[in-house]
């Protein structure tokens, strides 16, 4: 299935949506770290996050140690960002917060 | 708590038992890519390695993207590698094995 890329405009809408992202260094993805107050609440919202991921089929590429979690998201098949990224970031905002996380 | 650095007949012992992991380049770590049949199997096998490694209070630092996992162990308070190490690396070499990963 074909996946429209963001405009240059709909990225930066989406960036000034999610401050607490930033675009990778090629404007294909964007990335966010997080750090929570251990491993056991890191890896629950990890496993919040791949749950949304699996049941939405669209993936995150992350990097985890100990309580932080290095996130980027980026659309293979739209060679760069597209809504589902958005979607996904958004959900990964609201159960980074409900995990406290900073 | 002080942990025991492994000696280099150790680390030798260690890595010549586990073929699948080869050691770091500064000697300090070692590493093992993982691939897994898709998202969910291999997020369902980080699950595990997850609750063994609160269990055992040693953690690892990997990284996931779709079916991949990369999973490096070392021992920050032994300041490279330590019997905690081999004891996470056999855990997962069961539970990939469970998995039918390669």
């Amino acid at each position: 299935m074909a996946v429209t890329r963001l405009t240059q405009p709909e990225c930066e809408a989406l960036l000034a949506e999610l401050p607490a992202w930033r675009l990778r260094e090629d404007g294909l993805a964007i990335e966010r770290t997080l750090r929570f107050a251990d491993f056991n609440t890191a890896f629950g919202f990890m496993t919040r996050v791949a749950i949304e991921a699996e049941k939405s089929d669209h993936h995150p590429e992350w990097f985890n140690v100990y309580n932080r979690v290095e996130i980027t998201l980026t659309t293979h098949d739209a060679d760069g960002l597209s809504a589902r990224d958005g979607k996904l970031a958004r959900f990964i905002e609201t159960a980074a917060a409900a995990a406290s996380a900073g």
